[in-house]
Parts: C-alpha cells; sequence; structure tokens
C-alpha cells in the first residue's frame, strides 16, 4: 500500500511518499512544490496540480495531512486554510480517501512522545525510513505523516486482528 | 459577458450569476450550495463540485470573489481558506480568469460608499438587478462581488476609451 503525505504551506508544500511491503516501512519518494506566481489564483492552482502530479506519479491509495487545531494568527490560518483546501480537493478529486491527524498524533507515532521537538521527528524519519540524509523540513513534515498513517492504520488492523481473535475465542 | 460571483463560507457558499448585454447588467441566477458531510475532505469536494457544476452550467467567463483582509480568528480564518482555496481552485480548472475585491471596493461599486451596512448592499442587489424580492444573504454576497466586477470591468473600458480619445485628441 502506497501513502502519500501532504505538509501543506502557502510557499511551499512539502509531499511524502512512503510504502508499506508486509509490516516494513519502505521510502518512495518526498521533496517540495515551490509555489511562486503573482497571484493567489495562480499559486492555488499550483497547489492543486502540484499534489495531483504526485498522485498520478506515484498512485498512492492513501492520503494524509496534517490536522490545524490552533493556528498562530488570523491572516496565516486564511494562507494556511487556502493551501489546504486546494490540497485536500486534489485528494478528493483524484478519489483518495483523506486522513487527517493532529501535530500530537504525528509525534506520538513517529517518536513515541506527543510533545516532542520538531528535530526529533525529522530524526526519526531518516531513521525509520533509512534515509542517508535528513530530508528539507516540510518533505520530512509530510513523511512524519505519512508514517502516523501507516502506523495508525496498522495498529487499527493490529487491533482488529485481536478483536477476531477475541471473537473466534468467545465461539469456541 | 457573463460573471459568476462566490460567496465562500464552510457551511454555505453563495452563488450569483449576471450578464452584461451592452450597457446592462441583468440577473441570471443566483443561490446556495449547502455544504453538508461528516468530514472536512468531503466538504471541500462539495464546494469544489458545487461551483464546478455552476460554471459548466453558466458558462461564466468571468469569476469575482471577495478578498478577505482582516478574519475575526484564527479558527473561523483556517476554515474560511479552506472554503476560498475549495472554490478558487474550481475556477482555475475552469480556466476562468478570478479576479479579487476587498469589501470595501464591493460597498463602493454597489452601494456608492465603501461603509455602507450588509442591508444596504442587499437593497442595492435587488435593485440594481431589478428582483422581485431580496435574494438570501449569501447568495446577495455573491450578486454583489459579480455586480462590483462588472462595475471596474465597465469603469476599465471606460478609462481606456478615455485614453484613447485622449491619445487622438493629442494625435491630431
Amino acid at each position: 500500500m502506497i501513502i502519500l503525505g501532504i505538509d501543506p504551506g502557502s510557499r511551499v508544500t512539502g509531499y511524502g511518499v512512503i510504502a508499506r511491503r508486509q509490516t516494513k516501512l519502505v521510502y518512495v519518494a518526498s521533496g517540495c512544490i515551490r509555489i511562486k506566481g503573482d497571484t493567489l489564483a495562480e499559486r492555488l492552482a499550483q497547489i492543486y496540480t502540484g499534489v495531483s502530479d504526485i498522485v498520478r506519479q506515484f498512485q498512492p491509495e492513501q492520503f494524509a495531512i496534517e490536522q490545524v487545531f490552533m493556528a498562530k494568527n488570523p491572516d496565516s490560518a486564511l494562507k494556511l486554510g487556502q493551501a489546504r483546501g486546494a490540497a485536500i480537493v486534489a485528494a478528493t478529486q483524484a478519489q483518495l480517501p483523506v486522513a487527517e491527524y493532529s501535530a500530537r498524533q504525528i509525534k506520538q507515532a513517529v517518536v513515541g512522545k506527543g510533545g516532542a521537538e520538531k528535530a526529533q521527528v525529522q530524526h526519526m524519519v531518516k531513521h525509520l525510513l533509512q534515509l542517508p540524509g535528513t530530508p528539507q523540513a516540510d518533505a520530512a513534515d509530510a513523511l512524519a505523516v505519512a508514517l502516523c498513517h501507516a502506523h495508525t492504520e496498522q495498529s487499527l488492523i493490529r487491533l482488529a486482528g485481536q478483536a477476531s481473535k477475541t471473537v473466534r475465542r468467545r465461539l469456541r
């Protein structure tokens, strides 16, 4: 299963693609869409087409994005919202299921601590995916949300497995 | 020329379609996309497909939207940003040019006063388009931004006309 993580931003939108092969998570690709353009419409169109291109190239089956609970200020919240809107719509138009995770959930899944530092997250992304170097910050954040999704999915599968075992045990 | 005005919102997105026939502005349609759905992705997809459907139905050549300068708080700014992102991307994917106007510009164009009340704007929308009743608030706001765009375009044409007359006068 291939998972696309997106870290949207009005200037740089990070992406990270990972694959789950049996119980192993492997790195596929990551990078940044650097947004240029004079008008808001041009910039949002770039995020939309950028994400759509990545979806076409890597054919992910899952899409994960960081949930925003507390934005710093109304102005940056508006800009972030616009970028998120463009990125999420690109996923829905490609019929991808969209999963959202809070920063806390991502840190908990990747580092094991909900209050982990950004540098620790980047370090663990590098370690977990056995990367030769630390990826650029936005790409690392996108890989982190993809890892969080993979982890959560796996936990759910494990839980589902345990539940069905319990049911089987009860049925005996 | 057909102009589509959009008043985006995370719960209700208003739309207004007007047409310019020579110097006259006529009402074509208006209404609301009422956004339902449990997840953010579902709701943003509804805004995107809703706006795309209106574009397909009325075939506008211009798209106008209110510019947001000061959002009330980070939370509402994020929600509004997401809705704007989905609506603007729908316009860019239909190859429509996107024009943005501030609330002040819209009030100035429709009422003649940048500081006009919301009720005055709605009253003037009804009057200018000779509507039998007052449209729903979000639809009225969408019609107002479409009217502002039509007015600005006309002013630009008038200015361009005057400029070319001036040039001609100078050339004599």
